[in-house]
């Protein structure tokens, strides 16, 4: 079965892989998570990158902060395609791991996301694997209708209380 | 058939998005191509984007520069990968066109990939296809091997002629 | 009678927003305002700024943060000005807010606030109603002269006491 | 009659300024527009800025570049809604004068656009008189009726050649 | 007797522009400090910064956030040096207000020191008076003295103790 | 006699560096320039600096782009005030060159002027000596008066032929 | 015997400083360590760096924040390589720091490492005295087996408890 | 013998590279230089990368630009140090790489020059290997001799000719 691959940098970063797991696991989507550094140990690093597909992994999802190399390594390494999660950094705020995942030379794309967007990660790949699984598809629009819910409800709310009393409550 | 829509905010997009056509022509995927302004024609782009999932699309490259709302606004619309193609602009960079596009909220991702990365979204859509696309996928792995040739014969001519004639042939 | 539209994209905005109900609620100027996601229910936004005008409204001040499109898409579907407001961001600061915002291609003007300008927002607003309402103009200057007078005490009460007093107290 | 001021501080500014003149010149509404610059001549600057209401103006646009004061300047002495045009700067790209004309201390706001965003600032100071002038609005919407079907145009053209032969032809 | 201006455009600047006034205390230099608004209460500002040279004000430090234009519109209208402190700001750390005091026009300077460089002001406001008056520059040369004893004094407790208690006892 | 001294870290800066030098000449301003590296010649750069006050100079003018020690070495060994010009660089602009420049630490302050502000530097350095010579305030001034003249013949220009034919012959 | 400088401009660089010695200590490498200004003590410090070739120092480490000319100076002193860390800022959050050492101009470089990388600052300078001493050689590869077994050890506790337990001990 | 590695990501970073090989052939130092992406052949770059060693090399030098992750991931797999030149890059002036290339995770430093510091490698590697080898140290002295004498001939210049005739021939 089509199965999804996450993997991140450092234990640091699992606050934010998890709500990418969090989503794979709201949708039903098989996924395998491990911890690798690619500067740390690059040949756990290599041996992995380039079994994930034999073990049917689909597509990567991988979360490096600063210079985050481990997005577009796996690029180079897997065929199929790598979605990069830049993590916030507390100097320069996440634009070092943004830069260093999205501005991929021609031939290696990685398909970056926000930074910490870990929950927009585990979307985006259920959107891949639902490009061939109607089911799955069907799963991601009724997602995207609860998210629409939420909305009209606070919207309700604030006609109803107004925005002092809606600023109080929170 | 899987096709691929290809969308631009401005004909000024063309010679970006015209290398993410290339891509795709070269390994035979199908596609349609537009020119739809999401902030100067939205009824149009409404139309547009909602229709493209029964017309077959499956996944949608989005290029734009500045505030860059057409990679967005296309994700909010239709339920599978859209790739965004940030253009660089002439005042500050393209920095303007990769925040507006990448920095999407909890929800509605947008597979980024690097300023002016025509040829990269291109690649990335043929791989989200190659998912379950076994041909396909030999011919993006044919295409990576290609890559490395030219590479590795770059290589060889260094070794071959030294770094002085290398630079005087350039 | 003149109205003014009051939209934000998530009601983690609403603090800053209500800034500029607040400034409203001062002049007695009269406004709607609600929650709406141009990303997670863009039907409902889309028939919200097209219904706009024919409300009365003559001006909408929107408020979003990240990849903010939510002010851009409100002028391309609302004939009268809008006003956005960048939200400050918990990584970048608001530069991507400000980004996406401010950087309106040719046709499609936002006019936009500094980062989490409120207040601003509203009292550009109030600016716009008095080019054709002489009282709310009488308003406007009044305010502005209150202002000036609260930082003219300030100066009195440094004057008096001295700054390290000043600081002591602060 | 309702008139517009449009101001620069250096004549350098022209070709952008010029653009929003040819957009109020398009809608056929009445302005004046001047040099000057609130460093080299303050007292001249505080002379025009106060007497604008007197004359008829209903906003004012004012482009700057650099530590650009002008604009906001404009704004502490007007009392009705003053536009920003941050020019774009050889060293920093603009981003000097995009600061310095956004980022207004709460109470003074002005209504910023993008760098270099000539036209776009004659668009909005048309949108803000036509807050009270139906007529006008009619030509506001008729103008953003014509963006639409240029776009359109573009988008048969390509339709109609194909992108190999449209780029051929740019 | 030679004299400084001390000017902020808000008292939320008092902790940084106290720095300064410390400074000119502990070289016995007199001073007047106020707050005015250039934005809030333009006339008032006008008349206090023509007045200053009349008062036997030789240079005047300025200090203002975000558009920060206070420090380049006492330039415009004051003959003799003005000193420029950019405050740091919540959301953009500082860089607007150091771009929109610093990056001013040929022909209106604007002496600009570091990001909440409030002490640094008052020393080079010091370092100015002192090019006329050798018993300040005595001054000025053994605080400099002083700066230099207290790092020989750290640099002699860490050769003593070693970094860990150095650390230990910080 | 009161004497500037300008000094370079590469004759590449020359240009720039060169409207100070015009800037002193018009105000007949004595002064001695050279090309001196604080990183190539550290001795010959301890020595001038050291020997400036010596010298009769009382300010001086230093420009270096990128890592840009000199101004903030010259402060280091000169007590009275140094004047930095950060060089606008080709890869980032100037920023390199402004940040090494105007964020000095506390006690060691830079008069910072705006990336390439070579004529400001010098006027800057005339203000300052202008604090205790009437005759060349009074040439200050009347430089000022003259930016002034220029900006008002270029307003009555634009009055006279219109817009359309002032760009016509920029 | 091989010996390292490390020097910081200023006690509140300590916490990372000690980092790098911390290092040093681990591998038994003699190093001194310093505080000294190069802006306070300018003379002290030439002394210090002109003397560290004869105490047999063979890399110095040197450690500065905001306008960080410490590393730089260093090098136009001393012909062996310096290494420099650039110290987060609180307003700039470390980028005036790392382009103030980074960007230096040709012919004196500063091996410069990450926004307070002092452990990364000691590991560069135990690789360069590597190049020519087996023994430390293979401590550095034992130290950074020690960093690949804690990752993988992380990765086996991740497999055995999964995230959610994983984030609940963090 | 000691040896250099000298690796580039693509030929386009040839005119960089090419400038520290210069400086290496200057210094009789013995060296291997080649293209091998990182991306595009991980294979070939982790076999070059794990053989370095053996083949004697002492220190890499690793260019590449954009996402570039070249010189860290030989870090990672070469156990002595590695020399990073960040490329200048059209879009973002080479930020991006920069922020790629020194931003490492603790552990694993990169050495990182400016951008386009292909001359200031080439010495920061003769420096390392200079650490044991005097003759080496006597050349880099030298080189460092005849810099100072270049600038003091310019200075020469510039006191006999004067700024407008320097001006003049350059």
């Amino acid at each position: 079965m089509a199965k999804v691959g996450i993997v991140m940098g450092s234990d640091s970063d699992m606050p934010i892989m998890a709500k990418a797991a969090e989503i794979l696991d709201k949708f039903g989507i098989d996924y395998e998570m491990t911890i690798i550094s690619a500067h740390r140990e690059p040949d756990v690093f290599f041996d992995w990158a380039k079994s994930a597909e034999g073990k049917g992994i689909k597509v990567i999802i991988a979360g490096a902060g600063k210079a985050a190399h481990l997005p577009g390594m796996c690029a180079a390494l897997f065929s199929l395609p790598v979605i990069g999660i830049p993590m916030k950094t507390s100097d320069l705020g996440g634009v070092d791991s943004l830069y260093s995942i999205v501005q991929m030379p021609s031939g290696i794309p990685v398909a970056t996301v926000a930074i910490n967007g870990g929950a927009n990660a585990g979307i985006l790949a259920a959107k891949m694997l639902a490009m061939s699984d109607e089911a799955l598809l069907e799963k991601v629009k009724a997602y995207a209708e609860n998210l629409k819910n939420d909305v009209v409800k606070k919207a309700e709310k604030l006609e109803n209380i107004g925005y002092k009393e809606y600023l109080a409550q929170m």
